[in-house]
């Protein structure tokens, strides 16, 4: 089998022919990034052959230059012989996307302390001592003794339980505490411990995002939250949105690769949150995560292509329950793991989560609309009568991708900006209250709507070439804006915006303003229809939602309607966990909803188009954005 | 940690201070022979210190000139420093157990082919096309063409047969063969296809004894045996009898090595039963196992203690399918694997299984007793109004355990005998019609009979030392009587029968037979009200009923009252896999038998000691036997 070696490493592989390089790489230990998921379209996994040959699909983004220096996408280019392949530094995955904790704003959520009837839960019996020629098994005795704990059902005893089960039963005496977990078909017997020390049980949401995961640990019997962590997903150098992903995952050991990272991603948050708590894995008997359908299908390994190809079905909408140990999750084996239930392909559990903590959730007569701005965008709306669902991709940028100094909203992170009207200087709070290193969604809102409220930048994003501004440089066809010079940085390096920022940012806006739009449309409404409109997202503990109107990305209605409720899907999620009725009002929700496949209607397109302006082509659709700028003559 | 050397191999292995030293020996590699299960009482282990020394409890079975020359019983002495061990080659695990294919007599097994409804069975369904906007998941569309097959039941998916949904359902335009398993709660979905070509459905079942495990492969839509393959339990090394396997379970990692045992025997003739069918592995998606109590704990890895241990409760008596891919039999990973219902500690899932191919099955007035005669002799009695079962510990005697020149039934083994009156001559058949090897269980009566009726031997089992036979050699205090030559043996020694076989001999009969007695003596019958004697039992294919009879294993009444059915707990087992209905009355059965603890009655042991006498102490009892003793003039 051919040899490829990696410089400057010198890490090598033996691969057969026609193996795609990123994949030898990563068999030689060398992680190539591959943002746009191996489809060469991205141009950030240029190599370099020094000996040997590859065989190459050449993608139109290399320049003459590049190709005479024997530049290649790895993405593109597959083994031939022994070959030696230069990486260069900003080839490979970075740690740009390392972790830090953060105080992640989760919305108002309702306070299920009262009643409580969480998924696992500790029951201590006393069990019938053994006796002679009774007839009667270990097993028989424990069952009989958790009978009236079953409400009818069934109990189901994993072999690792029926192990323990002789010893705990004689450690004292019968005494025994049984943790439970209600999968909805039959009690699965999480563990058996002798005595009647009942200890903590524990839970653990997680938020399975695109982008971004969080990880919650919950005491289900004070529904305290114990701790609370959020990292970016592993997956996201092998492409940063869902289609990338389902690009790179065309390859059953890439839809491995994928899978694992989802799982480590999540493990690592866990680790922390158990390690914040001082609690062990075991203690965690339950969880319920929530994703976007790829996310969910690529968590357990299957297929996400024909969510991607006509006409977009996904192998399962509704999965059922499994052990953590068969899944990879680093909790007490035996736990069982909910996935929340999707609605489509592009409408996840993520979204069935989110609305619980929504009036959508309670079958109320006003009609309200729920939006969740992440790298896809979710809307719903609805009431007690209908509920309509459909997504659009809105790309990273809320979550601090594709922005050049763009980041979460994590320690360091530039979250909330003024800008002034006569220097064009920007104003802003860091997260943490240190010295900042980038941007993140909620300070990209209040930045842009800054600038383009003063003037600084126009309706179609183009920074003010005409008035001298020493933070705004314009340099060949595109310019930069300086939020914080290099000096001043926690990076050492200057915190921007450029030109190309804003497009990617407005494309975004735009994408999710023109779904809402539209969707309403649909159902012969309008944005004055609405009693409450929800916004959802990790745009930090903040969100201007004044700023978010003049930009566009939220319409002109009263701002009191507005509810910003943080990452719904993860306080959702939480919910589940502690009370079995949020989990069946979910599963309800989810067969309620109408999916929209917005790609189907010719309008949006026109939709989009229009809203690619800040706030939108049509300024009568942003009365009051259009009277501050008519109010301040810009 | 101390390294321990094992000579003449020179193998070592470092372990901690304490480890015992048949378990240093195992981690070495040296496989150490514990029939005795490892405590002190056979003497087999015997190993010689040669350089350091161990800490070892004597047992009183070494003679001085052992003590004197460095013996030890390996499983007695523990590991206290750097050590040399000289293991001499009969302290050895021994192919003596190895294995053959034989013909194993199952009896009359009732043709089951009309009313078929197996376990397992494939499906072939037509799924409709994904449609764009339907709503449905490839799991939803399954699940729809499914539910005319489901009978209320839920259908319940592993994450394999997910992860390939999506490539099934579209390699042959929805059409797709589904392989399923009724586990009773819900319909397992084993595995997927596309297309129509349903191929086989296998399943296999299990007969897990002590000392011999048989294993059939059955076509479950013609009812075909493909293959029947028997072998030795590889336990055997570990403990003769189930109470040698509980002591030498009594360490988790002895547990954890009888538990592969079992596993690694079963997989072994599955191997080989599916070669002889040319099948795969996935082919065969359910099975049926059937043991005794220890075995069935055992096979899951349950601690097997407190079965020994007053009150004589096991984990379980009915324990729930498991995946074969949990249990580690090597068949279709996602095929449930059933394990018959135990009655009680000593009365296991062979004789629920057992006695589906009786009377004692199908609610008849008349009173049946059924005895399976193996390492352990279990016998149920009963009708349509009770049932009642007890067990007994015969040893090994019956399949060759405990037997100088004994073995199972298979290629070589005499396995029927009469004896010359006047010089004592064997004459003998032999499995396979080769040379002769050794002796099986039926051979064993057969030759034990025969040198009764014929006066070699006396009613007490001694040789007759007055008469002079070329055959009988009086060595010391012990007689020899010898079978075969050392020059027309297969084995190139002699096929001997010494006193010390005859006395294990006949206390294996007389604790069957005093069992049986004292059993219908509980239920206020005597063998007379029997209707049938079902005798089930390893003895291969032949069981000389009224040689039988001569000894005193059967009891004297009209011999066209025994039905020998051969291995019964196979042919239920079977039953079972083609036909739920067998499966749904083998648990109607264990839960209407009561079972009786003989060691409860003061009167048991009485029982016993009569009947260690030819063919007993009250030869009044056997007229037929009286009277062929008379007529012979013995």
């Amino acid at each position: 089998m051919p040899k490829i070696t990696f410089l400057p490493s010198g890490a090598a592989a033996q691969v057969p022919a026609g193996t795609n390089v990123a994949d030898a790489a990563r068999l030689a230990g060398v992680m190539i990034d591959l943002p746009c998921g191996g489809k060469g379209t991205c141009g950030k996994c240029l190599v370099r052959v020094a000996e040997g040959s590859l065989e190459s699909k050449q993608a139109a983004i290399l320049t003459g230059e590049q190709k005479a220096e024997g530049f290649v996408h790895a993405c593109m280019s597959s083994v031939a012989g022994d070959a030696v392949i230069v990486v260069p530094d900003n080839a490979l995955e970075k740690d740009a996307y390392a972790d830090d904790r953060i105080d992640l704003f989760e919305g108002a959520v309702p306070a299920a302390a009262a009643g409580l009837s969480p998924v696992s839960r500790k029951i201590c019996v006393d069990v019938q001592k053994p006796g002679r020629e009774d007839g009667l098994s270990d097993l028989d005795r424990l069952n009989r003794s958790l009978d009236p704990f079953l409400n009818g059902k069934g109990a189901r005893y994993p072999l690792s339980v029926l192990r323990k089960l002789s010893e705990a039963l004689r450690g004292d005496d019968g005494r025994i505490t049984v943790t439970t977990a209600d999968d909805g078909d039959a009690l699965c017997i999480v563990d058996v411990k002798s005595g009647h020390d009942k200890g903590r049980t524990l839970g653990v949401a997680v938020d399975l995002g695109t982008t971004t995961i969080s990880v919650q640990l919950i005491d289900l019997e004070d529904a305290n939250t114990l701790s609370t962590r959020n990292g970016y997903n592993e997956q996201i150098h092998c492409g940063l949105d869902v289609i990338s992903r389902i690009n790179y995952a065309s390859a059953r050991e890439r839809l491995e690769d994928l899978r694992a990272r989802a799982v480590h991603s999540i493990n690592r948050l866990i680790r922390e949150a158990l390690d914040d708590a001082c609690v062990s894995r075991e203690d965690a008997t339950c969880c319920h995560i929530s994703g976007n359908t790829v996310m969910t299908h690529l968590l357990l390994g299957l297929n996400p292509e024909y969510i991607r190809l006509e006409p977009y079905t996904p192998t399962v909408l509704q999965a059922p329950p499994f052990a953590a140990g068969e899944l990879g999750i680093e909790i007490h084996p035996e736990a069982p793991v909910f996935l929340s239930p999707c609605v489509g392909s592009y409408v996840g559990g993520d979204i069935t989560a989110g609305i619980l903590v929504t009036d959508l959730a309670k079958g109320k007569e006003e009609i309200s609309l729920f939006i969740d701005i992440g790298t896809n965008g979710e809307i719903v709306l609805g009431n007690a009568d209908f509920l309509m669902t459909c997504a659009c991709s809105a790309g990273p940028a809320f979550e601090g991708g594709g922005i050049d100094c763009g980041m979460r909203a994590t320690t360091g992170a530039i979250d909330r900006a003024t800008i002034d009207r006569e220097t064009g200087k920007a104003r802003y709070t860091v997260i943490g209250g240190g010295k900042a290193s980038g941007i993140c969604g909620s300070g990209l809102i209040d930045l842009i709507a800054g600038l383009f409220l003063t003037g600084w930048i126009d309706s179609s994003g183009r920074f003010d070439r005409e008035r001298p501004s020493p933070f705004i440089r314009a340099d060949g066809r595109r310019a930069t804006y300086t939020i914080v010079g290099a000096d001043a940085s926690g990076t050492g390096r200057p915190v921007i915006l450029g030109e190309t920022d804003v497009e990617n940012f407005m494309r975004a806006k735009a994408a999710i303003y023109s779904a809402a739009a539209l969707m309403l449309k649909e159902a012969g409404l309008g944005f004055v229809d609405l009693s409450v409109f929800y916004v959802a997202g990790g745009f930090g503990r903040f969100l201007d939602i004044e700023n978010a109107i003049a930009i566009g990305l939220l319409p002109d209605i009263a701002p009191d309607k507005f509810n910003y409720v943080g990452n719904a899907s993860l306080s959702g999620t939480r919910l589940c966990l502690l009370s079995e009725e949020f989990g069946r009002t979910r599963k309800a929700l989810s067969g309620r909803m109408t999916y929209i496949d917005l790609s189907n209607y010719a309008g949006y397109m026109d939709q989009y188009m229009a809203a690619l302006f800040l706030p939108h082509t049509d300024i009568r659709r942003f009365p009051s954005v259009e009277k501050i700028l008519r109010a301040s003559g810009t």
